[in-house]
């Protein structure tokens, strides 16, 4: 009989009451012989204050046994910010090696979107998740003097493009528009958009089927409002692509609906899946909270994990949630997510 | 007698035409009084085909005798990507040290916006324009192997920061809404981040009626397309200020009416002006440019020489334009120049 051991963080706000909403579809959608077993733990603000810790070597090793992870919202008003960001987020993105960010944007039927007319938009944007100016590289001089200098070193390698380019390359040829926009500023970083672009039509010429454009970041954003249509697949740099995918989301439907991968594809480390928003923490505990993005989220696990036929499952189901909200009255968290678990268990 | 002395850069594909009636325009409003003299310079892709050259010692200094600088539009596909933007437009900005890179972004009545609705835009960007990623910093080893590395390094520095942080304010003292915000990614460009933070609240103290607030890069493009309204100025770093001015020029009406000022506000160099759009070859010589976003850029020049009447005289003209502009023919370059300057001259 298969298995899913799955680590789950709830962590902030409304993390708490999604994650509860994702396992509720998960246990509903997954077949009677995968067994599922799930470990909490209590990352986030609360083990913070406590303790003072993120996330220690200890939690990366026990998080290692699992065959996935999935996370609710890290990050509250009473940490200062990016302490949790870099001292949990970003340091388990770079223990775990999770090199491919993954974020579709889907304009589901019945969600509104800030755009006018109907907008066609069905992309999905590679993020590279562990190089670019997300290093940690750089520092101060004379810090706090008028004569401070700050820097900020974006590290570029060959090995760290090349894999993330191939990733996204597969994803745009198992799409039907088979379709790979690269996006970055080749004109103004000469060095790392040299590097980019050379790998790019490097493993383009392996990919005869899949048609290729390169954007520059500033022109991607304005495609995004004006012709998202014109997107299929994306490979970006990774403050790039942090950028362009809260603009995607926006455009698709809102940060409410939109899930994200941190996907380590050789398997050496499990896989993060999480919603896009965050821990909202002024409608925390309240049940107002949208779990459809968490739920995406699952999807998002267990097509990683091979269960392709229940990610599409849950996706259907949350489009057909979604297109018959119109005009009727609002659901709590876990009216979306009883729901949700009724659509799939079907 | 007065007298405006501009350098004129008609440039490449429709640069010819908008340059065109935006002095049309300029002649129409000026006082008698006023001695307008222009001298015009052939920089962009024929020059540098024909000489290879884009921007000497010499035609800086020969720039350096003007009091302003009206740029139409520099770049053309015959040109390798980055080399005349390189070679001209940055080698420009910075041998005129135009720190404070302006653009003001403001739906105008009967303009057609991206976004649904009836969003409310009327902010300024304060884009740094000599520091961050765009110094040329940085470098690559073992070019095109499998072990390249290539670095981009962002310099920030107390003075330079400083310089645009008080600039920012100043113009949001002067708004009636006396909002700035600063946009940034504090949380993981951490030293960068610390140095603008650390400027923004020491300067903030200065101007105790300025409201300030700071949001991530990644957040303000959702808000730029959610809530357009909440900006009045935004003060921000060289590589963001060029994304989200690109996205704020699309939910404004596009860049057709985009205008921009590289401004150096000491006085110690010309400023420079310039549509945002660029020489879009594919309509150039067809009389088919909108030459609105070279006329507003116009009216940001006469503001900067203390010109504040006329700046205002070019604005409301655009502005009436653009509202009776709905279910009419459409009219060519000049016959939209000719009616703008019919307008200003009034
Ligand atoms: C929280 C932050 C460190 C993170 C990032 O910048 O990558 C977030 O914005 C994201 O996109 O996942
Ligand atoms: C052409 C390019 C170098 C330039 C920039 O990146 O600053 C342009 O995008 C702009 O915004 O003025």
């Amino acid at each position: 009989s298969r298995s899913l051991n799955l680590a789950v963080i709830p962590g902030d706000g409304i993390g708490q009451e999604v994650v509860a909403e994702g396992l509720k579809v998960l246990s509903a959608v997954l077949p009677q012989d995968v067994k599922l077993e799930t470990k909490e733990y209590d990352f986030g603000a609360k083990r913070y204050h406590a303790t003072g810790e993120t996330l220690t070597d200890a939690d990366l090793d026990a998080l290692k046994q699992h065959d996935a992870i999935l996370l609710g919202a890290i990050g509250d008003p009473s940490v200062p910010s990016g302490v949790l960001e870099r001292g949990f987020l970003l340091k388990l993105r770079f223990a775990f090696d999770h090199h491919v960010n993954l974020r579709p944007s889907k304009l589901l039927p019945g969600v509104a979107t800030p755009l006018a007319g109907e907008p066609q938009i069905d992309f999905v944007v590679v993020r590279e998740g562990t190089e670019g100016p997300y290093t940690g590289n750089g520092g101060t001089i004379r810090k706090g003097t008028e004569h401070e200098v700050a820097t900020e070193v974006s590290v570029n390698t060959a090995f760290g493009v090349e894999r993330v380019v191939r990733d996204a390359f597969a994803r745009a040829q198992a799409r039907p528009r088979k379709k790979l926009t690269l996006v970055h500023k080749n004109n103004v970083l000469t060095f790392a958009g040299h590097l980019w672009t050379n790998v790019f039509n490097k493993v383009a010429a392996e990919y005869p089927e899949v048609t290729t454009d390169y954007i520059h970041v500033d022109a991607a954003t304005i495609y995004l409002v004006t012709q998202p249509e014109r997107f299929d697949v994306i490979v970006t740099d990774n403050l790039f692509g942090d950028i362009i995918t809260d603009l995607a989301a926006a455009v698709s439907g809102g940060i409410g609906v939109a899930a994200s991968g941190n996907i380590n594809p050789t398997g050496a480390f499990p896989s993060m899946f999480e919603p896009v928003h965050g821990s909202a923490p002024d409608i925390a505990g309240q049940g107002k909270a949208d779990p459809s993005a968490t739920v995406l989220s699952v999807a998002l696990l267990l097509r990683h994990l091979g269960h392709d036929a229940e990610a599409a499952r849950i996706e259907d189901a949350v489009s057909a949630d979604l297109a018959e909200r119109t005009g009727k009255p609002a659901r709590s968290t876990s009216q979306i997510g009883d729901a949700l678990a009724a659509r799939v268990a079907g």
